[in-house]
């Protein structure tokens, strides 16, 4: 091994104890199945023995883990700094006079923000409304864009509504209730709560039974990988996506007031676009007087070798999203907004009794005080590339097992489609390695920030152990 | 004072310093306005100097709280045990590795829950849901109440779902996603999220520009008080609420899967109703083979003098509500049950990244504790009576400004109307009180769990000198 590790003190490779689950994992999820619902138990976690990037179970057992808690879990396992910030009295302060923020914020509000969450603002968007979930922070981007689109049909801020909008709301109905709606992408991922839900077309059984809104949807890029040797083919592609973006918006019953996308569809099994398809998007919004909100919460705070991802894509000065979502390893959530005018116009419109958790945006401005620290955007970048490598060489080696090798150029963020899937995911367990699955086929890596070449060294030879077998 | 405080080195009173808003907390919210939204700004919160009932603004002002944060904190500022569970090592590992509670359960969440959560658990309901916010909350129980609904109409749980179902679900578009909906009441409040959203009656404000589904809603009881002299008029207005839902239940184009109740409406202006009204919807739920689900955001953890407010209906054995919602006081969310085919069918229907927050779960664990320690819901019941009282004599003295006291026997959970409604609350700042309001003219006492006797002898000072004013 030739590189030191971010976190000294990291296990050097994954332990195997006993069969997984082992015996005491076994009775520990049938006790727990009798009050909260196990069926889509993976492990049973002992987080006081995990560090790092390793995971331990409660047999003993130490996997490497490039999944993290879901995609969620920035800077390893009892990370010591965010340890330091877990303990500090101003945490404990969070946590036990929790503010209602939108009435009684903690005079140094502004201070955590500045020095936390703002301190890593997309271009162009310096305000946040906060919030507690990636669910949440879509919806909340998917109100503001409502409130937002109302005002500019109705002819401005300062217009009333009229008694029919106030009374007919109270009934659910329109016009106060109105007959909007936000288009969002086929595959796309966006969240379970009704109105996200309404946008989200992963799998069917994310939707079954639950009642959703009438909104639009448009088919997102189907592009073939390499990109880089399918030009030709990738662009005509995204042209049919974003001229069936444009019709939708000319033909759609229901008013449009935003588009909400992923940088890269990632429930919906690692869809990739090029910058142009972005780029035109939001020219496409602009023309048609809405918003583009970009949907970060998985793609966000440092996996794909840029702090953002919408950061590939080179924006031109005044074409940034409109809102920015966020969630997953920020441990907290919210959106970035930077137009005034997504304000809504009064108070109480855009309100809740939290409207966020200090606690967790003090863990966020720890965390982002270690990705600094250890420039762990730039580690990504550059281990992002040797683990892309390091695939593309198994790939030769195991056609049959590495198929559409994607996420060239994006950090670690990067997946494969794999025709025994299913049975891939499960073996890992027996070699020693937590890895996750997305859409119909796709392993998907998502490695923690502190990801290094050793560690793909040990993720190689694993998957190699589950090919051969 | 005759009482000891139940938290040794509270304040003895408010302290004025300056007007409020002083000049430091106008300096701190014009910094705070320029990134985050401060139009709902009631004050600028040092916590540092907030103490048990009483809270502090940044210019020292002190004042005693019967608002608690929208109803949220418990057992007082800076509680020395919820301290001690905060910096405890068990907190810090629960907040630097969140676990996505459905796939990678730490293995002590059994027993986490068992003497937390579930240890307060109402009677019937033995399961719990875990989630973050009332709004989730409320939306989680919807959705497992479609899901329910939808299998009963297929024919069980072992009916397979339609390829129509599974395609059609894709396009937002029955029957996948069903034409189905809940039952709510005029003036509740259920949260701001789409679908809670859409079950909200509360105000406009919050209603306005944004979508709903089109559920239906009934009339929640306009009883006159105090109910105890009312009883003939009561009983008549709920029966007439009564045959309202029943009349929906039996007509609406959008078969009803559920209804959802709080046991007082709350935002709504404190409207009551008689165990009488909540028995007879128990029994029009079940004869019309639909789920009821409680609401107990707000009331619930303690303040009416119960544990949980639907605890004064007396519903008999096997009559208890289908699900509990809790949040607010208990610092964590999620939805109580009981019957295991409450459970969706399959894995992954119910599920979402993080489902909830150990740190916060385990919070509610040391408020249980403290609860217990100090026997605060007793407290509630007892001081309740004292305000009540205090409050009867206080409407006598000056008969235009307290109308239509209410909440008698309720705990702590009192409100009246008051005719100068937003002036009363400028003032109550003015004097060193921080009250709150509901609905168009109801001021609403939300104290916290350990307000005592003479707590309330102060809170009576202060309003009088309002009154006088």
């Amino acid at each position: 091994m030739s590189e030191i590790s971010y976190l000294p003190g990291e296990p050097t490779g994954p332990v195997k104890t006993t069969e997984i689950p082992g015996p005491k994992s076994k009775a520990a999820a049938e006790e727990l199945h009798k009050v909260f619902d196990t069926r889509s138990l993976n492990m049973i976690t002992d987080f006081s023995k995990s560090f790092g990037n390793y995971i331990a179970d409660l047999d003993g057992n130490v996997l490497l883990d490039v999944y993290a808690q879901i995609a969620s879990i920035p800077v390893g396992y009892n990370n010591p700094n965010l340890l330091k910030a877990a303990t500090s009295p101003e945490m404990a302060s969070a946590l036990v006079n929790r503010p209602a923020l939108g009435n009684f914020p903690q005079h140094d509000w502004a201070e955590i923000l500045h020095s936390g969450i703002l301190r890593v603002a997309p271009k162009g968007l310096h305000q946040v409304f906060t919030g507690t979930t990636g669910s949440d922070a879509n919806e909340l981007a998917f109100k503001a864009a409502f409130m937002w689109k109302a005002l500019q049909r109705r002819g401005g801020p300062h217009v009333d509504f009229t008694e029919q909008e106030k009374s007919s709301c109270m009934d659910n109905k329109s016009p106060g209730s109105p007959d909007m709606s936000i288009l969002s992408f086929k595959k796309a991922f966006h969240g379970r709560l009704f109105g996200s839900l309404s946008t989200t077309r992963s799998k069917a059984i994310h939707k079954l039974d639950i009642p959703a809104f009438p909104w639009p949807q448009a088919p997102f890029p189907a592009l073939k990988y390499p990109l880089a040797e399918n030009v030709e083919f990738n662009r005509t592609e995204e042209d049919r996506c974003l001229a069936e973006v444009e019709e939708v918006l000319k033909n759609n019953p229901s008013p449009v007031a935003a588009v909400i996308i992923e940088p890269i569809q990632s429930e919906g099994g690692d869809n990739h676009a090029t910058p142009y398809f972005f780029q035109r998007l939001r020219q496409i919004t602009k023309d048609n007087e809405i918003l583009l909100i970009v949907d970060e919460v998985q793609t966000g705070v440092g996996a794909t070798g840029k702090f953002w991802a919408h950061d590939h894509w080179n924006l031109p000065e005044g074409m940034h999203p409109d809102m920015v979502t966020f969630s997953k390893k920020a441990q907290t959530a919210g959106y970035y907004y930077g137009r005034d005018d997504l304000r809504p116009n009064l108070p109480y419109r855009q309100f809740n009794t939290w409207m966020g958790d200090p606690a967790r945006a003090i863990l966020f401005r720890a965390i982002i005080e270690e990705i600094e620290r250890l420039n762990l955007v730039e580690n990504t970048r550059v281990v992002g590339d040797y683990v892309y490598n390091g695939l593309a060489a198994l790939a030769q080696k195991y056609p049959g097992e590495i198929v559409n090798l994607r996420g060239q150029g994006q950090g670690t963020f990067i997946a494969f489609d794999s025709p025994r899937r299913d049975e891939v995911l499960m073996k890992g367990k027996t070699v020693g390695l937590n890895i996750g699955g997305s859409g119909e086929s796709a392993v998907r890596l998502r490695p923690m920030l502190i990801f290094q070449k050793h560690h793909a060294d040990i993720m190689f030879d694993l998957l190699e152990k589950i090919f051969k077998s």
